[in-house]
């Protein structure tokens, strides 16, 4: 038993010594490296400070946010961490206070039914869901872990039979619904599952955990990794879940590695649990998340997921990248690995990440679409393009094919709403998702995509979505011409669009103009709206808006419509601008959007009784009665502000002009600087990358090879 | 010459040697402090781009934020820095660089006329306001004197008689209705002709700008230097504008102490120079000045200003404090003192800024009321009430005569709006104020005192303001019960009112309650509006809001109400509470306010046609027909939320109960915790310090002296 333990909490690469039986003197707290000599100080301050109030096992009772729920969390990493402290420092106060919790959960865990403020998702025991007993489940068992060996063998059969196993029994025959899914509650469920089943010894339960209930293989954590990650390792759910889906599949992974070494858990299906590790890096923007589907924007690097991944994928790759990123996030976790981090660290052996453009295939076969991200710089808060071009995302995705986002070093730019949520705050509907998250935050119109006819994409029925891929035609990753093209059908019944995303970097300029073009095209006659919802504070705009001064009407009735606020609606002949302010940067937004498209600046935060929403201001671009519709965008960051300076420069927008026209099979987009020079983009319909095309601009003929072509046309001439 | 150069730009307290004369070799510059070798470089770098460059000096033409103002500005601070940078390296080409732009000047200055961009404000030569060009003389100034001396005599008679004589008889005998008022404009103006003066070794300059133009001392520097402080150094137009008056007031007091060192400048009036700069740090938030009055609410104590006025503080006071601001800022001046202030912070000197409450005497004699700062921690980002008990503070004050703030670590709580203003961007009215700014940020309901009939105090009548100060009655600056009583008469014609705002710190609360009696007393009925403008997203509240879901009404017609959307209105028995949330803490804010009052939630930004306002929530606590009414509001901050570890500890409130009664010549209020123990509160009318006092509560005598009396009453007894 204490081989199995110790390997458990073992990073993939240490030798597998019975530390516990051997706990290291107290004293040797003064040689950790300062990143683990942190976390020990802050653990011994958590677990002493619980000693003192002494065990508080109350009877479940609130739902997330309230007493009963944070009391058991804080429980649960009470145990994990006042295992580790034994493990590492051998103080028997740490042994018995670990012990003590354990017995009480003895007492109190199998008399329970399912929670009473269970709402609309499974109950669990301890929680209202039965999701966060597998969180206690994975951390109680590394905290018991390294108690075990040392405790009585009463004490170790009571807790061994009425916590540990009653619990995994629970999270697995008990909970069908929840193991058997393909989804993350699931991977906890099995992670718990699982590492209780190395633990006990019990093969039943390790089983069930990697092959399914039935040990077919048809569910289960291999099951997971099959299906959960594409080629890539992107998360279907997206990068929210992702973090939060790592921790179960890393730590049980290293546990699989550590005791079944033979699976050869880290090269399973090409190395996907590591390639989930980096990707969940690649998805963040200045350390934060993108906020893609549901999710909540102030998540960051910086979680307990992370830390595990973090350390866990450094003792299986040494990759000093992993380093810097443990660096950033100034924490690492109390086992073996995190040591290791924190000790290769202080010996200065970190590496920047290598922050790039990314082409992430989504699906289990990486090709029911993708998530691109364009980088021009390799940093983590530099200038970054989204184009969300994945599958549907189950339940926690939004109606928000062909999305896009931007990021630079002020921030979200053009930005995604996230989650209509407050995170354990209990006023706010216990910290569960709230109805605005399906009326607004999960609705086509809360997304920078196209809307037809103010419906949600699959008329918001993710089950439908679940079925549609987006097809990614093409992309380039790198040059001053990054771009991504791709195209859903099925999403409205009779039009099927196609967006190409462009990120140009032209000399001169010190930030990169971002360009979309977007073309729907279908049957019928519609209502086309594209929205853009962005960060900052309106400086100026050449539409003439009639604006809503003293009444504030709803901009529609359903679909999240009823959400919006109508600040004002105008029409501009040619292109169209509007400029704000974020930070110390400007953005101007131009439009050469077809003939007779009006402009609606709105709001968020009509039609919503409990204040639950966010006010952030969007400009929506909208064309009725057409077939056919293309909207050519421009995204310009120009200027500086500096309020400690007082100097304010290129406050306005150094395009002047944006011209589009179909020329044979391609649009042609034609962008005019301050400075009298142009640049040509031409965006072919065909695709192929060999296919040869041309057009004439201004008598002089441009050719070439490939989806795009782009020309820099000085004043009184043209460079390639 | 040469001595009145050097002494110019030498700190006080330095030998006054002939520095140009023999200038430091390049090497030197290895050998400077951090802090001071960053300063060089980055002017080096600067400078060295302006000489690539080359010189440039437009005819003036753009308002603020324009390219020749911008460029103006950049050529002032060209000259200061290339001055600087010649007398640290001799290395000629700065030197050239430096001449050749004044002489540039030369040519241009003495054909300007008034400035074509002049708006409401006393037109310049080189800039839309004469204030600009009062920046550039002073700046000029000092980065000429440390050329002027290896100059060929004809290049410096040019400058001399074409540009720094001519700017200083413009803004001297040429701007009578500028440097003849008690203004921060007078003093830039003041500042540049005495600098102008002591470096032409021109004693009718230096006397008029001392003295002013009739050299009777009705005017002048000096008497700004009675005028514009109070006795503790509070500058009465508020923080933001102290620290824009500082650099004029302490470059000009350091060039007076080394040119007539006989005047004892540094302790004229007490010390007031000095005084003034350690209030203006004094008047900040975690760096941040209050932004009182017209303000822009970016503005730290990261700015030329500051370092300027922190460097020759430094200088004359030897204080390590100022070594401790200077490391926050980051940044030091060119100067020699800012080379001293970099050596010593590099040689540890540095000590703790000492935060601590302060009382600050408004007027000049210190009488016409105060602003009064209470702190609970010695501590930048800490808790922070702010009463704003001062004089009007002439045409950038603004109606809010017993105006309340709060700031903790999450920032601002509640809230000021500051200026309606965009500095220097020029889509925006040419970065000037804009018309919002007196409609609304300058109107009373903006602000979180007392509205009458819903007019501003004084009828938005500055100069009538102007005439009536405040009446600061009492205040006590330690101790767990902080507070502060003023009152202020004739804001209303009809209407007195008093208000106390006490800090209680609290045993087992870890942030102190903020509590606040506001009685207005009048004849007549008059409809009573207390507004609270606050930061961050409303949780919940008790109160049942008929909510503005699908409609949104403006409150009012005029004096700022125009400008508020209503998003509800409500009523409710008894106390009333409202939650919300910002950063990772949670408000609530508890009301006991007369019978009858309603409830209405706001929001900036109605009647705005230009997207000029911020949109900022705000609860109105409201009465009508009432002659007198008593507020009494209790802000409570709680808990703690953090989405790293995902934990929401105490996210209701602990405060239960809010109770207030009159008894006898008091005002008794009852605050009940959740643990069933109260606190009593007694605010007596007789604000005599040696007044006794007492009251009976639960049939237990509370005896007190002074006007404040606390009484904490554990569940089951009481205990002082």
């Amino acid at each position: 038993m204490t081989r199995t333990l110790a390997l458990l909490l073992a990073a993939a690469t240490l030798p597998a010594v019975p530390v516990v039986a051997q706990p290291a003197p107290a004293a040797s707290a003064q040689t950790y490296a300062p990143l683990f000599a942190a976390e020990v100080d802050r653990a011994k301050r958590d677990v002493d400070a619980s000693i003192r109030a002494g065990v508080n096992v109350p009877v479940p009772k609130d739902p997330g946010g309230g007493f009963t729920h944070e009391q058991h969390k804080r429980n649960y990493r009470t145990i994990f961490e006042g295992g580790q402290l034994y493990r590492l420092t051998g103080e028997r106060r740490y042994l018995d206070h670990v012990r003590d919790l354990l017995l009480a959960y003895a007492d109190l865990y199998p008399g329970l039914g399912p929670h009473p403020a269970a709402a609309n998702q499974v109950p669990g025991r301890l929680f209202w869901q039965s999701l966060n007993d597998s969180v206690f489940l994975v951390n109680a068992v590394q905290g018991y872990g390294a108690i075990r060996d040392a405790l009585a063998p009463a004490d170790r059969k009571r807790i061994d039979d009425n916590v540990i196993r009653p619990m995994a029994r629970f999270l697995s025959d008990g909970s069908p619904e929840v193991i058997g899914r393909i989804h993350n509650h699931a991977t906890w469920a099995c992670a718990g599952v699982g590492l209780a089943g190395y633990l006990l010894g019990d093969r039943d339960l390790v089983d069930k955990a990697l092959k399914g209930l039935d040990k077919s293989g048809k569910t289960g954590f291999l099951r997971q990794l099959d299906l959960l990650f594409s080629p890539d390792g992107y998360y279907a759910e997206g990068p929210y879940y992702q973090r939060y889906a790592l921790q179960p599949f890393v730590v049980f992974a290293a546990a699989i590695d550590a005791n079944e070494p033979e699976r050869r858990i880290f090269e399973y299906r090409d190395g996907i649990v590591l390639k989930a590790v980096r990707t969940a890096i690649d998805v963040t923007h200045d350390g934060f998340f993108l906020p893609l589907n549901d999710a909540m924007r102030d998540k960051s690097l910086r979680t307990e997921e992370l830390y595990h991944a973090v350390a866990i994928a450094y003792g299986a790759t040494k990759d000093p990248a992993f380093l810097s990123i443990a660096g950033w996030q100034g924490h690492t976790v109390l086992t073996p690995a995190g040591e290791t981090v924190a000790t290769e660290l202080a010996a200065g052996k970190q590496k920047p990440w290598p922050f790039a453009s990314r082409l992430l295939g989504d699906g289990p076969d990486g090709k029911q679409g993708a998530l691109v991200l364009l980088r021009s710089k390799a940093d983590a808060s530099g200038p970054l393009l989204v184009a969300k071009n994945s599958v549907q995302g189950m339940g926690h995705g939004h109606f928000d094919r062909l999305n896009w986002l931007y990021y630079d070093e002020t921030g979200a730019v053009v930005t995604d709403y996230g989650a209509a949520r407050f995170l354990n705050v209990e006023a706010k509907r216990g910290g569960r998702y709230l109805p605005e998250n399906d009326s607004w935050a999960s609705a086509t119109v809360a997304h920078n995509t196209l809307v037809v006819d103010e419906q949600s994409h699959f008329a918001g029925d993710w089950k439908a979505g679940e079925k549609v891929p987006t097809r990614q035609l093409a992309a380039a990753l790198d040059g001053p011409t990054r771009y991504s093209i791709a195209e859903i059908a099925g999403a409205y019944k009779d039009v099927t669009f196609r967006r190409a995303l462009l990120m140009l970097e032209v000399d001169g300029l010190a930030n990169p103009l971002i360009l979309d073009i977007l073309r729907g095209t279908g049957g019928g006659r519609h209502r086309y709206d594209l929205p853009l919802h962005f960060s900052g504070h309106i400086i100026d705009s050449d539409i003439a808006f009639d604006r809503k001064l003293a009444e504030r009407p709803v901009l529609g009735k359903a679909n999240g419509y009823q959400h919006l606020w109508v600040d004002g609606e105008g029409t501009k002949a040619g292109k169209a601008r509007l400029t704000w302010m974020q930070g110390s940067r400007f953005y101007s937004y131009h439009m050469a959007p077809p003939a007779g498209t009006r402009f609606i600046v709105t709001e968020s935060g009509a039609n919503d009784p409990e204040f639950n929403l966010r006010r952030e201001p969007a400009l929506i671009q909208r064309v009725d009665g057409a077939a056919d519709a293309t909207f050519v965008s421009l995204l310009e960051p120009h200027g500086e502000y500096d309020a400690s300076a007082e100097t304010t420069v290129a406050s306005s927008a150094r395009v002047t002009a944006l011209e589009h026209r179909r020329e044979g099979d391609a649009a042609l987009v034609l962008i005019t600087l301050i400075d009298g020079s142009r640049i040509a983009v031409v965006v072919a319909d065909d695709v192929a990358a060999a296919a040869k095309h041309s057009v004439t601009v201004d008598g002089r003929a441009l050719a070439w090879t490939g989806p795009v072509g782009r020309f820099d046309l000085a004043r009184t001439g043209a460079k390639k």
